[in-house]
């Protein structure tokens, strides 16, 4: 399945772009005044084969899982939280369950990995691959096989959504100890150093945050993961939820839905869609820059801005439904402005 | 009135913060996780008197002016887009109307001063000044008298919108070539250098950035405004605009109405309200960081912080417009998110 849809992910047609830019620099406004919503809107009509949509159905799929490497006292949370955030999601008091509703999106909570039983739960979607990854600082998080399967579990939420025909999707997820692979990730990915990447995550105090910076260098020291090589660096530093992250960004990718990419542990999910397939990026909107450190760090990397700067570090996909309502506008922008012609304005300087 | 007005407004109560983040701080996230909504809550619970509103009846209030200081070649578009563009207001077609219908917000336009007869219109509120301010490279912008007017103006717009229930209301403005006073009030308020602060405006080029420089220091040279005179420097180098969204700001701040302040002009029309009273700063929020150069000079004048850094620079209100959906996201994480307690999760460190 993965090769299939990484083979099918083609990148945008610049022309389509050239063409939304004829109907905006048309639109009743000084050129280029719309700014970054301009942009937007020129990738969503490229994105959409040189439509722009009317309406967009929304979804944020929040993808929770645990993380072995816990043990080595990463996290000022308990891992227990990642379960009773599940909970928490499921009957609509988290974060992201507010701001989905205030965006007019829905929730898909998947459990990728969550080292619980949650018996019979309506609204929880299970495609669990262990009970949690390995403690990294000692072997392997997890096989290649179990990374390939949290992909597939990503792959199959982009089907899913697809089917359902969703045209707006939104990464989210949860696990406690999460931005400790993440950042483990980003390290191996864009080679910067980890003193500038590593962050307090949950709230960290200095001695946690020494602790996490070196856990995450003797890691890599430890395994070594392969800079080039998406499954490597999952199986060995990764986490499910990343897994599946990335999983969703290249089927959404493949099919020419647009995604909006959270925050920090959501941008490590797309790096690692990212090896697999550069043209990831012209799919995908970064909803926001994370208050956790690396995350400037990261879109130096990638060479784009996000949609919001609120200095959120919350995760869940929080950012993804609040950047929803910018994306919307920037379609709106293209739909109903008027044009200096419809509207009888003067186009000309002086 | 303005006297009145002005006497009215008082500061925030620091112990209402406070018993805001009482609450914020028991929401289901790590501390400090919702970055600026939690920091916007707490000033929204607190302008509400300790009461977080369950909706919010929005409004942008858009002034329209023209400026004879356009005799001087600052702007690249022609006066009389100033009229096509309230026209574009009022059938719905501009990038206001397209983003007040986006965040569920209702338009008022509103004449205070364009070089034009608009005869019989349905849904434009008229309070013209004057038919545009004077040249104020030769003369000064306008009388005191009509400085007064536009503040007046722009208060009676403020009343109007309190006596409708609106409980969030955002500034708006339309006028070619009104850069120019908003850079001029901007060099006179905060003492910093014309080179800093003066930008392209609707699009300037290179020549056109110079001569519009030197028509503004000239000009101040020529009036010598008062720094701390609001009155003063509005009527030698302001606009009928300017003066209307510094009642507005004035007159929701004493009736504790939240304002969201939007661009580049709105901003100078803060200072102007600032002059008057220092406490306006409690009421209002910062749409977006236009990218007019000089908004960065203003940020760090005032010390806040935009909602939005989107590259927009369009006016109009657009940036309030979308930044009201982040503010009532805001209200909505304080009342509608689980608790701790009431979500049965963990808020115990290890």
């Amino acid at each position: 399945m993965i090769e299939d849809i990484i083979r099918s992910i083609t990148p945008l047609d610049d022309n389509l772009i050239k063409k939304a830019y004829e109907r905006i620099d048309n639109l009743t406004k000084p050129k280029g005044s719309l700014g970054r919503l301009e942009e937007i809107a020129g990738k969503l009509y490229a994105i959409n084969d040189g439509r722009m949509p009317v309406s967009f159905k929304k979804a944020v799929v929040v993808f929770a899982s645990d993380h072995g490497i816990t043990a080595q006292n990463v996290s000022p949370y308990p891992n227990y939280v990642t379960y009773q955030m599940v909970y928490n999601f499921l009957s609509g008091g988290a974060g992201i369950n507010v701001f989905a509703r205030h965006s007019r999106s829905d929730v898909f909570v998947v459990d990728v990995g969550v080292d619980y039983n949650f018996g019979e739960t309506n609204r929880l979607i299970v495609k669990k691959v262990a009970k949690g990854t390995k403690d990294f600082s000692k072997e392997p998080a997890m096989t290649i096989e179990e990374a390939k399967k949290s992909i597939v579990a990503g792959m199959e939420m982009g089907e899913e959504v697809y089917k359902r025909g969703y045209n707006l999707v939104g990464t989210g997820e949860m696990g406690i100890g999460n931005t400790t692979p993440s950042t483990a990730i980003m390290s191996v990915i864009t080679g910067v150093s980890l003193d500038l990447l590593t962050g307090r995550g949950a709230g960290l105090d200095d001695d946690g945050l020494k602790r996490k910076k070196e856990v995450i260098e003797k890691a890599i020291i430890l395994h070594k993961p392969v800079k080039n090589d998406p499954l490597d660096i999952l199986s060995k530093v990764g986490g499910f939820e990343i897994g599946a992250i990335a999983g969703l960004i290249l089927y959404c990718s493949s099919k020419k839905i647009p995604v909006v990419v959270d925050g920090f542990i959501s941008s490590a999910g797309f790096l690692i869609s990212y090896l697999f397939s550069k043209d990831v990026k012209d799919y995908v909107f970064f909803a926001h820059r994370s208050n956790e450190q690396g995350h400037r760090v990261f879109f130096d990397f990638i060479g784009e801005k996000p949609v919001l700067d609120l200095d959120m570090r919350l995760g869940e996909g929080t950012g993804s439904a609040l950047a929803f309502f910018i994306i919307e506008a920037s379609a709106k922008m293209f739909l109903e402005m008027a044009t200096f012609e419809s509207a009888n304005i003067s186009r000309e300087m002086k």
